[in-house]
């Protein structure tokens, strides 16, 4: 059987599927629509059934409600703002209204996430560095829901449609750009590691270091989250060695303003002591002192293009396996890089 | 008729409105539950029948969806995203998913908003700084959907349920801050003046020189938005000036760092030549250099206390007429604020 939004295979009609059960067709179809009313173990054995037959609810668009549903793993900082402001902007010109969920700890009693998508039947689901589990994918195809992964986390498989960044891309360029200006020990701070957008950065600083003959020095890069606190620790990791960097690449715009706040701690001027790159290019990389040098990552428009992705999918009706698609990133030079100190 | 949460009055029932109306009782029922196929005409004669019989639907919780819809002005910065946040953190506890919309500019065609809302029936609905005019309360009233506004811009009326900041404490306690270090010549850069929460700002400031026996100079006061490119104007004018403040208290968070921006932009440093005093305190706050000394409003907390209210107004099904509610703010000082320059 193949996840996602894969070829159509309508091997069993819900009639065959409550014969198997052992139960009458409505309550397959209560399970279907994610009612409350149907026995735990019930359900179960409904929706194993459903999934190893790969059944496909019919009737497409019909009966869906006019939502899409977007689901981050973790509803936090402008990043994710920027992320719902694009997909509101296309929502809006369908006449469609966007439900939002976090799927952080979460653990609903009784009726999951997946439950309520089932019973609400949007047009489509949008994940934004969220996985979906193999059960998961099987409930919403079985439901004919379609869905695409944002920034993928992990490694979502070729059969699942998602949109992402070029993100080796815009390590290198960043990595590039410090090189240029005269810097040879450059640190990096990374992203988690299970985060496949994370490694491509790093492995595009690395790319830009070995093509320009300069050595990679695994001292110099240390492992981070995607948060501020995560900045500062590393940053002042960095800058306390008794051979510091003059030139950090940060996982994110978040981990960049740690660094700064563990340069100012230590008294290293940006960019004079230190020069800093970014990614993301929040609005706030424009607000800081200095302005932020940073890689930008069209995030609006990545998640534009996902529920657009998402809507094509859903009247198409039409196997999409293997569509990724990764818009370009782009270096945003402002203040926070010069040349290393004398 | 009242708007609002009112007390229940069903004059009218549902076959009563459809003879009035000259339509069958299922129609009437189609434009309650904002189906689209319904002549605008007959919706329009429909509607106005069940505001001017202030008919509510019956059921209560019966036949809800399991959402909560947070309906925004203009959707963002992290302003927005805290109050995301709290709403979800309560949505989840409940088993409810989150609707978020935003209201500025919104002009679907043919459905509009409240027949969006009109037909997913949800538990409630929070309006954050947008208000509802009279056909739209109406609209919920009459099927039973109850609503809270969140931090009214304008003035909601006695009779709607509504969540705040001390808003006038809070500009009283920055300015009260500035004075205390020695500030004479204080300016401030106000929000939108049709906002009640921006005016009540600029009054605790002013109640503050007053009380303190100084001069309130309107040429001190800048009207603004609540954009950073606001405070970044506002803060050149105030900074230009012969006489300029050796102080200014900012209408927000994201004005403040705009000030920043003016002041790095003439030389001016934070705080030596110029103490900022912001609003909101939003996570950026605590990361710009200088951090923010600004005035934390919770709106996690008042998110939160929007969605439990909402929530249980829909299920006592009681007149919460003059519900009104405000949090505390309060002043963090962190180093932006210093004594004036000698």
């Amino acid at each position: 059987m193949k996840p996602g939004n894969s070829v159509e295979a309508r091997t069993a009609t819900l009639a065959e599927i409550a014969r198997e059960a052992g139960v009458s067709a409505p309550t397959v179809s209560k399970v279907l629509n994610g009612r409350a009313d149907v026995a735990p173990a019930t359900r179960t054995r409904v929706e194993e059934l459903l999934r190893g037959h790969g059944y496909r609810r019919r009737g497409g668009e019909g009966g869906r409600s006019p939502l899409i549903d977007l689901v981050f793993h973790e509803l936090e900082s402008a990043w994710a703002m920027e992320v719902i402001r694009g997909v509101e902007n296309v929502a809006r010109e369908e006449g469609l209204s966007v439900v939002l969920s976090e799927s952080a700890g979460r653990l609903t009693p009784g009726r999951t996430w997946a439950d309520q998508v089932a019973a609400r039947r949007p047009h489509g689901v949008i994940l934004v560095l969220s996985g979906l589990d193999e059960s998961g994918r099987a409930l919403l195809t079985s439901r004919s829901v379609p869905f695409v992964v944002m920034d993928p986390a992990g490694d979502p498989g070729d059969d699942v449609p998602s949109i992402g960044a070029t993100n080796w891309q815009g390590g290198l360029a960043a990595t590039r750009h410090l090189i240029e200006l005269g810097h040879t020990r450059i640190g990096a701070i990374t992203g988690p590691s299970q985060m496949m957008c994370s490694r491509a950065r790093v492995d595009g600083y690395r790319a830009a270091l070995e093509t320009a003959g300069l050595p990679v020095d695994s001292g110099l890069i240390r492992p981070g989250t995607f948060h501020h606190e995560s900045g500062y620790r590393a940053g002042l990791d960095l800058l306390r060695m008794t051979d510091r960097p003059t030139a950090v690449f940060a996982g994110n715009d978040l981990q960049a303003l740690g660094l700064y706040e563990a340069a100012r701690e230590l008294g290293l001027r940006v960019p004079e002591d230190l020069s800093v790159v970014g990614f993301d290019d929040l609005p706030v990389a424009r607000w800081v002192g200095p302005p932020l040098t940073t890689v930008r990552q069209p995030l609006m428009e990545m998640a534009e293009a996902a529920a657009k992705l998402v809507l094509e999918l859903g009247r198409q009706e039409r196997p999409a396996a293997g569509t990724r698609m990764e818009l370009a990133t782009s270096l945003v030079v402002r203040s926070s890089t010069g040349a290393p100190p004398a």
